[in-house]
């Protein structure tokens, strides 16, 4: 192993490791893909006098931001409609949109959302979609690291055609990307009430034998839990108990309307939840008991959700958010701390993804996903409290520099992975296209 | 009146104005401090062939957001504590610091508080603090348009000293800023639980002398509501009306606890509220029924409250969360659209503040304020619709210039009115200083 560094990323380090470690003026060193040490400043400089260094003035150094739940292709129909009832949008707009999806569109819309991704902090993400051959050549192509998967259910899709494709398609993905070194395929049924209990323990079967995450929809509104109240006799969580799913493998997106017994299933299970409340709040679904949850033992990560639901896949934001709506809903300010909170869009979302061990903390031997923050900004100065400041008050347009695998994808923020104006510009074609179908669907 | 154009600020252009006009590519042409015409840009370069451009590819030119509700000079505080019950935080943390505050830290802290306003594409705000004739001062020096005044009560105060003190400080305030351009003075009881009915009633005497706003934090916690019961026998809505106070001059900020009489109540008085729901989140006081004064025809804007428990003054974020807050609070994504909550950002502000005449949109006659967006970034492309994009994806930064009566304040993110290193410097020295006397107190 080779442990000359051959990156420095200098500033102020926020380690969020077990002992929340904060050197005020200090270094990562990065060998390859894998952080070597993590000191002081002046010390490092010596130790690996031909390193390049990334140096931000003002800058504070973190753990790359994880997103446990997105739809990145869904970015090209950000805003194309919004503040309608649930079954207004979905029929009216969105499910006539995907039935003419493709390929090329799913690719370029997916590496739009990633720039998005790591222009605002985020270096892992855990996706969900059509086309998902198309959303791993984007995140290959990003230099993003990415858990992702097909999404499957039991009627025709505009990928793979017939149901009993899904799972061919599945396998081929899951060949393709066995031995990469960014790229997780997770097995993805959609939800309880588009996918009949025999896919849904067939999934759980591919998924125990690849070792992957089986992530799905779960319990996100109340209209989900009455239609499978009234289908299986069950709530959607002990419809998946019921069937043998639930275990540590499983990802529960969303988990808005749980009881206290689901939230103990849950946490006995080890079952994790991606914690996605913008998209709740603008879809008015309500507000999952994230403090019950966490208090319960169970593993959280933030997500935002696709961008038509969001509408943005900024995890500051997302984090700020959180954090202040459970406040209110609570009548209670003490909960959700900032620190709270951060560390669920960091190691939260790691231990989501079972990748504790890799990435969502700055520690010798774990990958170096990265970002640094320009704190040198009215809205960030003086700094007395770091968590508060990156959770009340930072956006996704404070981060200078991103490093995903120890590679540098943005510096100064501008992408080094791709052409960001030639992907805006296609971005707009696909628009005028997608606008033009809207108004088909809608004759 | 002068009215060949020397500025010329060219894009698209969303007006706001009743019809909802939007220009594709159009202009703004400004003469001095008034906007003199609207149009195509094709034939407004023709027309004003001197006048110098500001022009921004795929710029977004709307007009300047009105902050309803703040306390500038409180940024110096942001994340000096969080997520504490509102006792802990006021007595261990803003009352020891706000006890030793003088007169220049409030300046620099203002300032401070108005680089982050511009950057992030507010215009005008209404504030309140102490040390009012500094606030004044950095709104000047700064260029913003302000509506603010000393906060009084009947308790001493470190900046006037004795209450009586109070109404002389606010006379030399009126007096000094009698004809200025760009700063109006308000009359400004902190709340009932603060002020004396006898204060109360004075203090809306010389608000009606000077024809002033009467601004007033009003109704904002239960604890409050509680309180005035048990000291007057009526909710604070009620005893303001008992005393003769409610009319269309007052500006009532938060108004999170009110019963559906009161709604009625403030309507029929034509008192305007400016809502702050991301301060009400994160103190966990509560949601503020907006939807429910909108339909009772209540004039409302929107606020950011101080830095102190927001904690940014990002009126884009604001908005953002506005409109998903009161959608998840009533189960309901048809309520706060994008529209709507985009119109109390700016012309609900504007008649808040009784301005309504000359600013909140871009028409002729109106005050040359305006903000330019660069709509050029990831997660504002593709767009179908401007309103979504400005409440639901984009943030204070993707402002790219600013001009203020007819004053360009910002040109690509730079500040011209004031030098915002020396700024950041200044602050970090009064951070030093207000960890020490946090220390000090809590000794």
């Amino acid at each position: 192993m080779n442990t000359k560094a051959t990156l420095l990323v200098c500033g102020q380090i926020l380690t969020l490791d077990q002992s929340n470690t904060v050197i005020e003026d200090g270094a990562v060193a990065i060998a390859g893909d894998t952080i070597v040490e993590v000191g002081e400043r002046a010390a490092m400089l010596g130790k690996y006098p031909g390193a390049e260094q990334l140096v931000q003035p003002h800058g504070l150094v973190m753990p790359g931001l994880v997103n446990s739940h997105t739809h990145a292709a869904m970015a090209c129909f950000r805003g194309l409609a919004d503040d309608l009832p649930l079954m207004t949008w979905l029929t009216e707009y969105i499910f006539p949109v995907e039935g003419n999806l493709d390929a090329e569109m799913v690719y370029h819309s997916s590496l739009l959302s990633m720039a998005e991704m790591i222009k605002s902090g985020t270096t892992s993400f855990c996706d969900m979609y059509l086309f998902a051959k198309e959303v791993a050549r984007a995140t290959a192509d990003s230099g993003m690291r990415g858990w992702l998967g097909e999404v499957l259910y039991d009627f025709p899709s505009p990928n793979y055609g017939a149901p009993e494709n899904g799972i061919v398609y599945l396998e081929e993905l899951m060949a393709q990307y066995r031995n990469h070194p960014l790229i997780s395929i997770t097995v993805d049924p959609h939800a309880v009430y588009t996918c009949s209990p025999d896919l849904l323990k067939r999934l759980k079967t591919v998924a125990e034998k690849h070792g992957a995450a089986y992530v799905i929809h779960l319990s996100e509104t109340r209209d989900e839990v009455e239609g499978c109240r009234a289908k299986y006799g069950h709530t959607p969580v002990m419809h998946l108990d019921a069937l043998g799913i639930l275990d540590s493998q499983v990802v529960a997106d969303h988990c808005v309307v749980l009881t206290e017994p689901e939230i103990d299933l849950l946490a006995q299970r080890g079952v994790k939840v991606a914690h996605c409340p913008e998209s709740n709040m603008k879809l008015a679904s309500g507000v999952a008991p994230i403090p019950e949850l966490l208090a319960a033992g169970v593993t959280v990560g933030l997500g935002t959700d696709g961008a038509a639901s969001n509408n943005d896949v900024d995890m500051f934001g997302e984090m700020d958010t959180a954090a202040k709506l459970h406040k209110v809903h609570r009548l209670d300010p003490t909960v959700m701390s900032a620190e709270t909170t951060l560390r669920m869009a960091t190691l939260g979302g790691a231990k989501l993804l079972g990748a504790e061990s890799l990435i969502g903390s700055l520690e010798v031997g774990k990958k170096a996903d990265l970002i640094v923050l320009d704190m040198n900004k009215p809205h960030l100065t003086p700094m007395y409290n770091i968590p508060s400041h990156l959770v009340y008050a930072a956006t996704g347009a404070d981060v200078a520099h991103s490093v995903i695998n120890g590679r540098v994808v943005m510096r100064d923020r501008k992408l080094l992975t791709m052409d960001e104006d030639a992907v805006l510009a296609r971005l707009r074609e696909i628009g005028a296209h997608i606008s033009g179908l809207v108004r088909l669907g809608r004759r």
